[in-house]
């Protein structure tokens, strides 16, 4: 994927074409691209959601499209204000299952105070898609952005909840393994965790992430790569809930390599990452740890996990079909 | 298509949700959509690209998916300047076939200066998606909004060049009737039309729009509708080649309903038309004509032709099959 975006897109643009007026454009890979207005910034985010099944336990595909603009827009620094959504349906899709998809959505959007201020419809004939794609474009302003480069030697890793559990779900829907368990998707907009967190904390965070597609194991390599720097987690804090372990080991999973997708992960500067942990068990994450902290990089830009027998390995940032298929 | 709209999407949305600071909203069903920033706005739309044959003579998904974007933002009124993809592919699709229809996409946004700031790009499972989607963000700055409800009697209506030109060459391309003719789709981004007609009559463009999907009919219905008008055509004076009419003869089309990718429909005043015709013109749109006027509606709103026999004949809004298939 890196290769093709690399060989495909990066090196084919001229470079006033990758971004606007001195903002993040598309070489810089981060939850979304930032235009400076004024003193401020536009920040715009836009994704193609596909899963199957399009409703699973925790959600379906409309919350996770809404949830997913709103958390990409946030992971920037970004206030949502405004959603536009463009989604292309099999002909003969139920009538039902639509308006469910799209109740969901909207009702993720009208909770955070998200506009939908327009979008798309087209429809492709029967045996040319399965179901549904929703795509959907986030507006937010920025009073500071929160790029992922500027990352620090130092810093504290911050996850706000247990991971992998929408990775896991949607791994056990599609192979019929679900049924007994509590497992359900993380999947929500982390809006009433962010915004409190962004005016105590305006200039410490200095990274924020949601580890969907690859899971904490891709946030964590993208954020050493791109920050040159790093990263040491300590295992045991990583917080994961005992029956996604129990799945990943029969299902041979990683759950670092799994998507959450209610999840934030946040880069703070040391002196206030145990005040600002405060603050996001009482907004209401209980389950939120600090996981490790930020290093120089030695020879080269790393991710490595402190196991609990005192030995280390390294987290590789993933690959292979699990990536695309379930986020 | 409306109906769905209205029912699943306008009814279900909260005013306030519907826009944004005063703006354009989706259910001003525009080109786009407009967020007032200061003094100027923001324009924002989105669309998503399917066409089948993904290469056409004349273009291909990737020029078709740019130059869409521009022109959406252009018919708002705006000055196009960024833009975002989220490309969704069948697994398997040979790398030529995208790289030709990236460079494709790039090369428009190259030319006409405008930044391709982000992106997300999604692999679907081998057969639950035929090929590939595009969907396009598109942002720019509008000194005015062109509002198509501001539309009033007494307007003229500009064409720029020869319509149905797209939606004949699709439609023949799908039958396998194109080989010996000399259709080719008409998609090109209309910016060099544009630009140079807003700074010169910032004032005197009431309405206009790219006739995409329905072509002319659902453009010129659409308009009368929102402005609560009747808009006249003199059926001669659009302009249509030959070789189309005979195409749409033998299937069964009609060239009101036909999509072009590189035309623009203005609503003018009437004071001006002659001159933005003649500046039309000489910028090389030479097949432009002024086809028609909007007069005050009496019992509804509607659309009609003039015949070439004296008679008259309503211009229906297109529906059924063609419309979603071949845009």
């Amino acid at each position: 994927m890196n290769r093709l975006l690399e060989e495909f897109i990066f090196k084919r643009l001229p470079n006033w074409m990758k971004l606007v007026n001195g903002g993040l454009g598309i070489d810089y890979p981060d939850d979304a691209a930032a235009i400076p207005i004024g003193e401020k910034y536009l920040v715009i985010t836009t994704d193609s959601y596909t899963v199957t099944p399009i409703f699973f336990r925790g959600g379906d595909i409309g919350k996770l499209a809404a949830s997913g603009t709103i958390n990409d827009v946030l992971m920037l620094g970004g206030t949502p204000i405004a959603a536009l959504d463009s989604i292309v349906v099999e002909e003969g899709l139920e009538e039902d299952v639509f308006e469910k998809i799209l109740n969901s959505m909207f009702d993720i959007f009208k909770v955070n105070g998200v506009s939908l201020i327009g979008g798309d419809f087209k429809v492709m004939p029967r045996g040319q898609l399965d179901k549904i794609i929703i795509t959907t474009v986030g507006i937010g302003i920025a009073e500071q952005l929160i790029a992922d480069k500027n990352l620090k030697p130092g810093d504290k890793i911050i996850v706000s909840g247990n991971i992998a559990e929408h990775g896991i779900t949607i791994y056990a829907e599609q192979k019929g393994f679900l049924e007994k368990s509590d497992l359900r998707s993380d999947v929500r907009p982390l809006i009433d965790l962010m915004i409190p967190l962004f005016k105590k904390y305006k200039n410490e965070i200095h990274a924020a992430s949601d580890p969907t597609r690859g899971g904490l194991a891709a946030t964590l390599n993208y954020w050493a790569s791109i920050s040159n720097t790093a990263i040491v987690v300590e295992e045991e804090k990583v917080p994961v809930r005992d029956v996604v372990k129990n799945y990943c080991e029969v299902l041979g999973l990683d759950p670092f390599n799994l998507a959450s997708e209610g999840v934030a992960v946040l880069g703070v500067k040391s002196e206030v990452a145990e005040k600002i942990l405060e603050d996001v068990h009482s907004i209401g994450y209980e389950d939120a740890e600090i996981i490790g902290e930020v290093r120089e990089k030695e020879s080269a830009s790393l991710v490595i996990a402190r196991t609990s027998v005192g030995g280390y390995r390294i987290i590789e940032p993933p690959v292979g079909e699990i990536v695309p298929r379930i986020c």
